[in-house]
Parts: structure tokens; C-alpha cells; sequence
């Protein structure tokens, strides 16, 4: 017979109801959440889940980074924790989905263990990180608690110093608090993150559970060619310097290059800017924003050599000349084999289906994964949908991952 | 012995100083000109070219559409007349000749003309036009003298309502006027109209005389394909229905189109909009600014056709949406053959190597030719350079240029 622990189930009607009470909070008309970083709507969230994690009987911490925690004394004294955690605050305009379910499968993970009155070597804790998405400055919680926050980025964060400055005053954060906050890698046992995985690939494979692989880099380029503005009407075709030309063959050469060379990575041309842009002279510039993503370093690197040189051989050959900005990457972060493991047979003990995937979005995982074992698993998103109102996950799926999640933790907890 | 008209030439450094006096009124500090149409350096240039004509001992008129002439009664009593003339208005920030060696060359016919003491069946005009560079509608002054302005353009003009309501009233110009200077085709001998050529040909060629066969038409679309906007790192690239790619693929097919199919042609992809226009979203729709001209009508309608069919045809392969989005257009307008018989006589009278070209751009001459025998004389543009101070022409190929504008009018005079 199996130990207690691993019978274990999360109480599916009480995360229902965490999920629906927390979602009319932002609430929009069409159905998602508007809960940006620090917004009014984001701090009334989190004095929801304050509320929800004292009625628990759990303690309740918040750092100098405003993340938001509830903590379990499970193990014995000086014993490391556990951290279980997502995030609160939505884009702008965004679903249900994207961050609450990992905080909330957290919390109700807390909660069983706590219920179950089990003795273990580690604690835990459910953790609520600050400005995951961006609307500030990104991963802002987690790399404040990983040590690896630079005090430059908030001085022009991405969404405005501005901004920044409000939602500090707004929830009584001050800037030097971001510093104070790194924990020693010491005291982590580990970092286990459950999230929808905004792709299709779950859904299409009828796959209940994805054990992620590796968390994508991203690295981004403006690429401008330039060529010679004309008289759209008294310079011929052949006399032309069209920088479109170049722009466009470029667009279509990328698509091409990662379909045929690069499975498993993405590209993409998002915007292109011409100049002067008018319907009667030829573009004499025109720069196209390209972002791209990789599973691993040595692909990644790969992939921009091919990239930048295919831009600029295609500028020679219209006799076009190319200026390559670069705009700045994240690294790929490799997911722990341990955790994996934990997640695989986390799902074969609940009987679900489970692949390996790589997570083409950016998580608060990748800023754990150089402290500690860190770890994320997916559970189905309806059409893909994410970043807007449309996003789903059915209700069943979302039950299946916080009990791999409950189960991975107690698997991880009892290796330590 | 060859009649005395038909040795006569201007003169060269009365030609030439009138040039550089009236480069001098709204010069830019780039040796362009800033006078867009009824602004105050624009009156000015008009001014000026009042007391020009006044100082030769000819008749200054203006109309109700704001247009100057300068009038020479060398016909008999109820002779036609004819017109020869140009523009003083300039594009925002653009070049000396563009406009300005027409009517100076008309002024400067007129004057030799009149010194010559010559009776002729008819008399002679040099007018200026009224916004043919479109800062205000385009063509405004040509097409009031035709009868062809349409009242709903003035209450909403290209250039706004504003703007025109301005320029109106700065020069003491009424709406009402443009629709009481319609002339009777039975008054006018025919139109001739000397401009820079905008474009490289000549210069190419080497050849001094450009002789205009067609003023080509232009047509405007907006062409907007539609996929779906993802996310660029967690839907992969198979999975994408991606604007992008048929909007680019649409560009490259129309120089291809052009080129292979259709030469004399000429059509431009002058902007492009993406929608969400982010590095990290997929463009969910990208709407083409597209421009096309041709010569006659035949290639015009087979031209829209062709590039319509690879825009609806494109899309489709794509499995996108295509909004067709129509913009407005001009039509061909063939100039006579007659007029273009005149020009090639002159410029072999005076030993100038001519070529026959069609006009990528649109002037007042294509408001006359449904009226009168209608023609143009090109001169060479450095680096086909237009609409910027870079515009240049070299004084020989003006002088050129003006000579055979007064030798073909006096050609067409004499077969009246």
C-alpha cells in the first residue's frame, strides 16, 4: 500500500471557488481581467489572497518586493522551503488564467499539506511574484528575489518611470525594498510553477500534462534597409532602391529559415516602420522589428548568426544597405531534471497523459532556475488563446495540474 | 532663307535672372523653395511675377481661380488663344524648377514674341497656375479653367478644410470664383507646358528634348490582409496564419508584375500598417498602401485587374483574409499629337536630340487636354532628383528647354 501523501487530491470545489471570487476582481465585460502590475485592481487581488491565506490558518508574508506569500512550517526547524508560486497581475486586458492559476493551485496545495497534519524535511510556500508580466518592468518579484534585479532597469523601466513611480506610492513599495529581498540559494529547496502554456500544442495532442524542458531566450532586433526614396511615378521599377524589397524578402526569408533549418525555435517580424510611408514615393527606409526565441544557447546563438546574416545578404543583393540595432535578450533557462522527474511521475501517479515541451513565453521560473531546482508544468489552453480575454483552460485540466503540482511538491519534498 | 520666326530664341540672361530672383522667395537653407500654394511666400512668387509681366509692357490678368497670366495680343480682333504656362506653387520643402521654369520659359515666349513685332493668327498666354502640387486639392486652378472642379472636393480637400479656408482668404479668393472661370474650348489654341522630367530618362539617354505622348494615369488602393495575431513565442511557426507573410509576398509579386509584364508601368507598395505591431505578437493584419500608374487606358484597367487577381490570389495560398479597399484614381491623359509634332520640330530646328516619354507624373496639362491640343516639354533632372532642394536641371537644358516651348508655339500658331 501507498503512504498517505501520495493518495493525496487538492479539494477541486474550493479551488473553483478561489478561482471564480479572484477573476471578478479586474473583471472586464468580455469575460477576462485587467489587473496590471500594481493597479488598483492588482492590489485589491492581493489583499483578496492576504485574506484567503490568513482564513487558511497559513502565515502570511510580503517582502521588500512586494511579493505576497503564504508560508507552511511543514519541516523541521532551519529546514529550506519549498517555493510554489505564479503570479496575480494580468497584461492589460488579459484572461483569467495567466499567473492565478499557479498562485491559486499553490495555495490549495498549502492548504491539503496543512490539512493532512504530514511531517516533511522541507516547508513551503505559496508565493504571488510582483510585475511578471511587464506592465512595469518584467519578472520584477522574482529577480528581486533571485539577486539578479539591476537598479538601471528601474530607472527606465519598459512601461514608464512614470508608472513605475505610481505603483510604488499606490502599494507603499519604495525602490531600495527591491534590494533587500534576495534569498540565499541555501534556503530554497526548490521552485515549481503550474501555468496554462498559451500554445496549442497540449490541446492538439490530446497531452492532459506538459513537463517543460526548457524556458525559451528571446532576443530582439530592429533591422533597418535602407534604399532611396523616388517619385513613385517618374522613376521606373528597374532604377528603383526599394528598401520594402528587402524588408519584405527579409520577412518572408525568416519564416522560410525556421520552418527548414530551426524546428523547435520561432521568429517573428511584428512591425516594420517605412519612411517616408507615403502611397507616392518609394520607401527609402524601412525598419522591421524582429524578435526571436530558442530552446537552448547553442541554437540560439545559431539562430541569430543565421538571421543577421540572411538580412544582410539579402540587402547586398538588392543593393541595399542594412543597419542592425540590437535590442537586448533573455537567456534560455533549462528547466531542473529533477523536477521534470518529479512532474513525470507526479502525472503517472494521477494516470494523465504527459509530453516534454519547451515554454516559448518568458516565466517567473526563469529567474528561479539559477538558485534552485526550478520546474513548470503546463496544463491545455483552449485555441492557444492567451493575453486576452479569450484565454481558457477547462476546468478539468486545471484540477489535473494543481494535483500534479500537490503531488510533485510532496515528491520533491521527500527527496530532499 | 527660313522666316524670322522661325530663328527667334529668348534670352538667355533675362531668363536666367528671373529664375534666380524668383528662387529667392521662399528659399530654403537648402537652395530648395517652401511655397505651398496661397501661403505667404507663394503671394509673394505671385507678386513678383505680376510686376515681371507689368515691367515687359503685357497684360496681367487673373481669375476667379487665382491664376496669373500675363496676356499678349499679337492675333487678330476674336482669336483664340494660346496658353503656355506652369505653376509657382512648390511641394512642403522642395525644389526651384518644379513649376517655376514653366512659367518663367511662358513669361519669357511671351516677351520675345512681343519684341519680335510678329502678328499672328492667335494670342498668346502665360498663366500660372493656381495649387497644382495638391498642398490644398491638386490641379485646382487648370481644373476650374476646364470646368471639371467639383464643389464637394473644395469642402474637403487633401491638403483640410482648414488649410484651404486659409489660403482663401489670405489671398482674397472666394469659393464661388473657381466655378465662374470655366474657359469655352472654342477660345483656346491649344496648351503647351515645358517642366523638369523628374525622372532619369533623359539624362540616361542623353537626350536634351523629352516630347510627353501620355500623361499616365494613377489608381490607389489600401489592401489589407488579415490572419490571426498569436503569440510570437508559444505558437509555432506552422501553427501561425501570419499577415505578414501575404503582405510581403503581395510586394515582391507587384515589382515582379511590373517588370515582367507590364513595362511603362509602375506601381509602388508605399506603406504598410501592422496591426498589433508589436516585437512579440504575430501581425493579426497588415494593410498595403498601393499605388499604381500606367499610360493609356487599356494597360490602366489590365494593371488593376493583374494586381487585385495576385493580392486575392496570394492571400487565399495563405489561408488569409484580403480587405480591398478602394482609393481613387486619375485617368491617362493622351497628349496630341499634334502639340508632340510642334515640339519635335522645334527641337530639330535647334538641333537638340529629342526622345518621345510618358509622364509618371501628374500636371495642369492633363486638366487641358480634354479641352485643347495639349503637349509637354521635359528637360533633363540631375539624378531624375524631385520634390527636394536636390532637384536640379543644368541652365543649358532650361535654355534648351525654353527655346523649343517658344519655337513650338510658334509652330502651332502658324498652322492655326
Amino acid at each position: 500500500m501507498e503512504p498517505t501523501h501520495k493518495k493525496l487530491r487538492i479539494n477541486r470545489e474550493r479551488f473553483k471557488q478561489d478561482f471564480d471570487e479572484l477573476a471578478q476582481i479586474g473583471a472586464t465585460a468580455d469575460g477576462g481581467v485587467h489587473r496590471p502590475s500594481l493597479s488598483p485592481a492588482h492590489l485589491e487581488a492581493r489583499a483578496w489572497f492576504r485574506q484567503r491565506i490568513e482564513q487558511a490558518g497559513l502565515v502570511f508574508r510580503m517582502d521588500g518586493a512586494g511579493n505576497h506569500s503564504a508560508f507552511l512550517r511543514c519541516g523541521p526547524r532551519g529546514a529550506a522551503t519549498l517555493l510554489l508560486g505564479s503570479h496575480l497581475d494580468s497584461v492589460r486586458h488579459g484572461g483569467r488564467f495567466d499567473g492565478p492559476l499557479g498562485v491559486l493551485a499553490a495555495l490549495e496545495t498549502l492548504r491539503v499539506v496543512n490539512e493532512s497534519g504530514l511531517a516533511l524535511p522541507v516547508n513551503f510556500e505559496a508565493i504571488d511574484f510582483t510585475d511578471e508580466e511587464g506592465t512595469l518592468v518584467g519578472l520584477l518579484g522574482s529577480s528581486a528575489l533571485a539577486g539578479t534585479l539591476e537598479k538601471s532597469v528601474l530607472q527606465s523601466p519598459r512601461g514608464g518611470r512614470e508608472r513605475l513611480e505610481a505603483g510604488l506610492e499606490r502599494s507603499g513599495l519604495t525602490e531600495d525594498g527591491f534590494f533587500t529581498v534576495r534569498r540565499d540559494p541555501d534556503t530554497l529547496a526548490g521552485y515549481l510553477e503550474l501555468h496554462i502554456e498559451q500554445g496549442r500544442r497540449l490541446a492538439a495532442s490530446g497531452t492532459q500534462i506538459g513537463v517543460v524542458h526548457n524556458i525559451v531566450g528571446g532576443n530582439s532586433y530592429r533591422l533597418t534597409f535602407i534604399g532611396r526614396a523616388d517619385h513613385a511615378g517618374t522613376v521606373g521599377m528597374e532604377e528603383r532602391r526599394d528598401a520594402a524589397q528587402g524588408a519584405c524578402e527579409f520577412t518572408l526569408a525568416v519564416r522560410q529559415l525556421l520552418t527548414e533549418d530551426f524546428p523547435g525555435c520561432v521568429a517573428n517580424v511584428g512591425d516594420m516602420a517605412f519612411d517616408p510611408g507615403a502611397f507616392n514615393i518609394v520607401p527609402g527606409r524601412v525598419a522591421v522589428s524582429l524578435e526571436f526565441r530558442a530552446p537552448d544557447v547553442y541554437l540560439f546563438d545559431e539562430l541569430e548568426r543565421a538571421l543577421l546574416e540572411v538580412a544582410a545578404s539579402l540587402a547586398e543583393q538588392r543593393d541595399l544597405k542594412l543597419n542592425v540595432e540590437w535590442l537586448g535578450k533573455w537567456d534560455p533557462a533549462p528547466m531542473s531534471p529533477i523536477v521534470q522527474n518529479a512532474i513525470t511521475e507526479a502525472a503517472d501517479s494521477l494516470n494523465l497523459k504527459h509530453m516534454t515541451l519547451n515554454s516559448g513565453a518568458g516565466h517567473d521560473a526563469q529567474s528561479l532556475a539559477p538558485l534552485c531546482p526550478a520546474g513548470m508544468i503546463f496544463v491545455p489552453s483552449v485555441d492557444g488563446a492567451s493575453h486576452s480575454a479569450r484565454e481558457f483552460t477547462h476546468w478539468q485540466d486545471c484540477v489535473n495540474g494543481a494535483n500534479v503540482l500537490l503531488r510533485a511538491a510532496l515528491r520533491l519534498a521527500a527527496e530532499r
